[in-house]
């Protein structure tokens, strides 16, 4: 009669409710009898006693909404449990488990949700709890080792390609030179701006530059890379990770020197974006625009991939029958079988070796100048933005699940 | 024999080739035997003779991805014509038509291009030209007089709520106190920011403020707005236009040096939702993010009003119907003539009339106290947003018409 507890941690995407989805759905249909319960923003509210029944509160019909909502239903946190498995907050989490009946425990999450993840379970094994651990993956930035990729990428990824292929049209209705720059999410790891590739409507389109932290970025370099676009087109789109850093390991938003003060005084916040406009503008004396994609790119259902959803709820589901056989300590992986037709299974690892490394773009999908993605990368990403999802409209709009 | 040209010009929409597609639709359905021409890049481009031959070069197909095609497929200009009809532009424009042998001249666009049409049309009469000149109303702004709206705001509302109620998911996610400002497309007009009070998913839900350039904008009184808001939640989501100003018609964008003029004299309006962000940070000392929505609120097709797309091409199809019957000087306008069901009916008003005033949004729809907009806002705006476009989708992303 043990219950299981699902918990949502780190920055919001389309599908980590299509994971929680999962989760319950495959909780009730395993017949379990005891409940599945929901932390409220994740562990930190689970310190808080801040929980939910879902099974009790969720109706088909707002399951069916909740594989569709994008951000974190339950809410989302930031805390990082403590290095010491000695600290007195670990007997506090075994304690609620306790009271609550709890046998298993699910975090939807990325590289800190899966070291919350291996302490938990560590600590178990250091006192013999049967409570089982099974971490969920869910990243846009698809940076988690050991797994093909992360649920989270593909909606981001699509959300990227289809939002720069209208930036391009609209970059390119005037005749006078002018340079747009896109900044994509991405402070270490480059696979969300590397999608931005898709958004080519033929080969040699718009966007002509792509840079991400994977290479060294130099503003000389990209200059000439510029004067080179400008020779296939006046209208020059680039595409850019928000932490490029130079061959010193600067990051470029720390150039600003020309410290925007705002006018209290405070130093303003600069993205990379809006520095390389300014260069581009004193560089070239062209019009220069730079669009920072913003929060949309991880929360963005309308343009969700239909393959991310499926697979996020199937990762959700997977997690469930892992902690039900007894797993623990393990985060649901994808291991590719095929790109064409595309074929995934679903396999565990060890989160204590996933939780604090970063899976790195591949340098040899990225062009030996740095400034391109080659085509190697399409076979990997093609098959992940298939699908649109069929929303419930209502009035024009997209009908969403949300706590009061 | 006269041959049709149409030109496109002012900022994209996601509707403005819908309308095109109307008007080259409606050339061919009424058996001209005159050709269907574009301009390339306005009236700019037609005066260096760029023009295209649209009833020779686009397919049925073609027009059937024109239709769902944001930006503008001809290119635009932003050219104003001189004052002085002496100028000897105006023979240099009517020898092309002569040439050219066009009889019916169609312009796509907002104030300024109907400045235009206003002012070819004037000229037409003092020389006793037979040319005629018919502007279609697009305008994101949905600022023109003397029509019930304009296509192009209501795609650009609707992708406003969308997002919107997105961004309201994602800033919900954390348990701590958080602000998180919207800055939306609108100089002078507020209609696109008051769209966004669609995002609300219930009553009393985020956005909590609304603020439009109709209303006199004050820091404090937005600080005690904010003092409220943190009543009802910690997470406040603001929507502002890029164009509040103060009582004394400051602009608040121009609380910092970044103000910049564009080539026709308008301040370039950046950054009022980065001066908030830096003020909230400030003054309450909480996390808070600016999010400018950009240029996708113009041009994202993904998210385009059916309804919309229907309209503009009516407009674009009336356009022609109205050159042919011999008007001239003129513009195609919505009269509304129900709510509930919806309709509305099409007629010509004087370009005249229309070229140089801006329409406001009305004082008796925003809250007295200016920070919300009132729900008699919402008979008008809904009808406008209905309809999910069916987009021709290629390996996962919209397939969409361009030159090359």
């Amino acid at each position: 009669m043990k219950n299981l507890i699902i918990g949502q941690s780190g920055g919001p995407t389309a599908v980590i409710n299509a994971s929680l989805f999962g989760a319950v759905k495959a909780w009730k249909e395993a017949g379990q009898p005891g409940h599945a319960l929901g932390m409220l923003n994740g562990i930190e509210g689970f310190l808080a006693d801040q929980t939910v029944d879902l099974s009790e509160t969720l109706s088909e019909h707002d399951l069916a909404l909740l594989a569709h909502t994008p951000a974190a239903y339950l809410g989302s946190c930031r805390y990082k449990l403590p290095e010491d498995l000695q600290d007195a907050v670990y007997p506090a989490i075994f304690d609620n488990f306790r009271e609550m009946n709890i046998g298993f425990f699910l975090y939807i999450g990325g590289n800190d949700s899966m070291d919350t993840v291996d302490k938990l379970s560590r600590y178990a094994a250091m006192t013999k709890s049967d409570v089982r651990f099974i971490g969920i993956p869910k990243t846009i930035d698809n940076d988690l080792v050991l797994t093909d990729h992360t649920p989270g990428f593909a909606s981001a990824a699509k959300y990227v390609a289809a939002t720069v292929r209208e930036i391009t049209l609209d970059a390119s209705v005037y005749q006078q030179r002018a340079v747009t720059i896109v900044e994509i999410m991405g402070r270490h790891a480059g696979w969300l701006t590397a999608a931005s590739v898709l958004a080519r409507k033929f080969e040699g389109d718009n966007p002509y530059l792509i840079y991400l932290p994977e290479t060294p970025f130099s503003l000389e370099q990209f200059a000439a890379d510029l004067e080179h676009a400008f020779a296939k087109s006046s209208q020059v789109v680039v595409c850019v990770s928000e932490g490029i850093a130079d061959a010193g390991g600067t990051f470029v938003c720390e150039y600003s020197d020309a410290a925007k003060l705002d006018s209290f005084g405070h130093k303003m916040l600069t993205g990379c974006g809006e520095i390389l406009e300014s260069f581009v503008r004193e560089r070239f004396g062209v019009k220069a625009r730079s669009i920072e994609l913003n929060v949309s790119q991880r929360c963005s259902g309308m343009l969700a991939s239909e393959t991310d959803i499926h697979e996020a709820a199937l990762a959700g589901a997977e997690g469930v029958r892992a902690a039900l056989a007894g797993e623990t300590g393990k985060m649901i992986a994808f291991r590719r079988e095929a790109d064409d037709p595309y074929q995934i299974t679903c396999l565990t690892q060890n989160v204590t070796a996933i939780c604090n490394l970063e899976k790195k773009f591949p340098r040899e999908w990225i062009a030996p100048a740095g400034n391109d993605i080659l085509p190697a990368f399409l076979p990997y990403i093609l098959p992940l933005i298939q699908g649109e999802p069929e929303h419930t409209i209502v009035n024009g709009l997209p009908c969403y699940l949300y706590r009061r």
